[in-house]
């Protein structure tokens, strides 16, 4: 199984999320590319301690939107987005390039990664920018979203996470933020929900039922000190069942 | 001899310069590579169109400041400058290698070039920045400039560029665009200068002296009707001259 | 009849419409804040010659979207919307005392004019804005749209304006640009709908009937030369009428 | 004697120091403006908060750099400085008047406040931008910079501003952050510079000598939990001396 976590989400004098706690306990970075967080030296930061620790860095790539972090959906012009994915793609393969590793996937950031999961044009325009820049970079996304299946017709790999700390709802959505049930807080409860996702390939809805969650990552959080703590009672729960944690790619 | 000029220096809805009469005359498109201007699906088009006419594609990098178009000089923290350099080849290699080419130089542009010209700390931390990306990548520069003088000590090559336009004094800088004969304006002896440089290696400097320009090629200017009809008087005055005119890389 | 057009919608280093001949035509001034274009720079200048002219400014007000040009929806928090209207606000304020004159309407620019037309919760955060920064402030919008209802129920005056160069639909919405009859384009027919809508008050259709259009400001624009030009016959027609034009503030 | 502190400088997602503790400390807010720093949404908010206080607010102006966080400095086009700044003044002036307050004095923040203190052309640039917006607005800034003495001499009000944590030298300047001495940790320390700086107008320098030190504010930092107890131990120090502790505007 592999663990995936959004770094270097800071900008210049800002920072956000303990990057260092987290690249020892992810396998898969999702680094920032500057559009919706992330600066170059930072950027330059992370490829390069990800390297030195064998975890895999991914573009994790979002609208051009600092003030509101990508979070706000845009209605972007689809040749647009897919430029604007390219670049940060590119942009982060350079500090890769420099640090010894490659970009080795690619996961949408916030309101890019919700439109894409259900909205075809944005949905393509996120394909068509990983196949023009190579066609062997996965792509990592919900099972079931719109991406993962416009990204699947299209010859890409998709990669699918799971999220052990968030509650699932029948058609295997998650439970709204807003809606009781959306998050699981304890961490033997989040770190026992991984293990069943990694050895049985199935999650325990709100409601009670049990649904196939066919993943190859777990998605962590990193951005307070709490969820530094579950994150690694992932990677914990994981290795105490004798389960490999490593890289997708 | 090579002819280079700024290419894809608009932002989103603003255009500037005539980037696809330039594409006709130049062998060498410096690209904005979005810090101080060029925004993504400009970069892509205009590398589409580089590569499908055989001209050559540098990195511009510039400082980050699309409100001052990279001409106020920044006093950078010189790690941050050389990974904002960074940053910038990235995103336009994207772009390159959608296209089927590659970057083929680095030019820094505006106030990033004058202060290289002149300033150690930042002169290094472009040869910093291009010896880490890529240490057979050219740069483009002024000869006899600190960046010109590092980048050659570093064992970058380095390829000097001159101005058929502009005039020089006696020890090979620019007259001051405020100083009387800063520039030149008719055609046939922009032409001419051009020609002279290819052919014998020197200039003529404002106040009557011959002085060497080892130059491989000559900087062009488009951003006005009047900047389009020199540069092609200086292309169709080296092919008169039955000069080859290409790509220096 | 007022006449307004949008001005200063270049940045920094661009430019955008001929701002110097559209200032001789309007009598009112959409004058862009800096979001979606508009720099400091230029805010001062267009003020300066503004109020010399007794031409009225108003707040141009839009997205935090430069590369966008404020031309894609986004969907934001609304508090922050209603904050970013105000901090435009007060932005051209600066410029207009300096100029000794004062912001004395507010019209949204593009993507947030065209979703405020529509949807209630930015059209309620534009009015919370003007409410809040000045409940004298005219709104000014297309009648009938939901900004137009929103703005008026809650006690703030609703300045209607006309497209002289549109085609209407019987509903009273614009005929879409990517339909025939959308844009009308010869001088005289475009002087004769603007005569017709400030003597008669209303507007023929695109399928011949005749509707009513209760505007006092006619939108012109001016971005290329001959919209300059169209926007000067409007104006002479209006004067040749013998109608006033002056600012409706 | 008053206490400011510089808040507000966090952006969008990204926040910076304890604003609820310092507002509960200080009697001056330096509200930063968005471009260095600061979003709309945290200016209303922040104004909100200082005027229920009557804590005064002044406006923060820095260099537009979000992602140098207004540290670097940047050679502007004087014009465009002043323009930057009444842009900034304007913007937060709207939040003021929001919360029922108004812009009480500027203050440069960072490299502009540097730059402004030993620079007559950046300093003339500040003075402009204030004389133009309102010529009784205060000027915050440091004893015996070049802008205390460009402002005064343009007839503003000058409050000189002292730093209780900070060692000084002979002539008045503030000792190298790299340099022994720098700064000043001990709480009772710092507290009792403070209470000397109000009662007697003078400073212990670094050698041992007691020079002149007349100020009327003295700057408390925020950015981390040590400084934000520095700082309550300061107000709590000038209190137990007795002193009156309140805005100087």
């Amino acid at each position: 199984m592999d663990l995936n976590a959004d770094l270097g989400e800071g900008f210049g004098r800002w920072s956000l999320g303990d990057d260092e706690a987290l690249l020892d306990i992810v396998t898969s970075a999702n680094v920032a590319c500057g559009f919706h967080a992330g600066d170059p030296a930072t950027m330059h930061r992370i490829c390069r301690a990800a390297v030195s620790r064998d975890v895999a860095i991914g573009a994790q790539v979002g609208y051009r939107d600092l003030a509101g972090f990508g979070r706000r959906r845009i209605e972007y012009d689809l040749d647009e987005l897919r430029d604007d994915i390219l670049y940060q793609i590119g942009a982060l393969e350079a500090f890769c390039r420099v640090a010894g590793g490659k970009v080795s996937y690619v996961k949408p950031h916030g309101a890019l990664y919700n439109t894409a999961a259900v909205d075809e044009g944005q949905a393509s325009a996120v394909v068509a920018a990983v196949r023009a820049y190579d066609e062997t970079l996965p792509v990592l996304c919900q099972p079931g979203s719109v991406l993962a299946r416009l990204a699947g017709a299209a010859g890409l790999t998709v990669v699918g996470e799971g999220f052990a700390d968030r509650g699932y709802r029948a058609d295997g959505t998650l439970v709204p933020r807003s809606a009781p049930g959306a998050l699981i807080q304890d961490p033997e409860a989040v770190a026992a929900r991984a293990v069943r996702m990694a050895v049985e390939g199935v999650v325990d809805t709100a409601d009670g039922d049990v649904i196939p969650c066919p993943v190859e990552s777990i998605c962590l959080h990193g951005d307070t000190p709490g969820a530094v703590r579950l994150a690694g009672s992932v990677r914990a729960g994981l290795l105490g069942a004798e389960l490999a944690v490593a890289p997708f790619s």
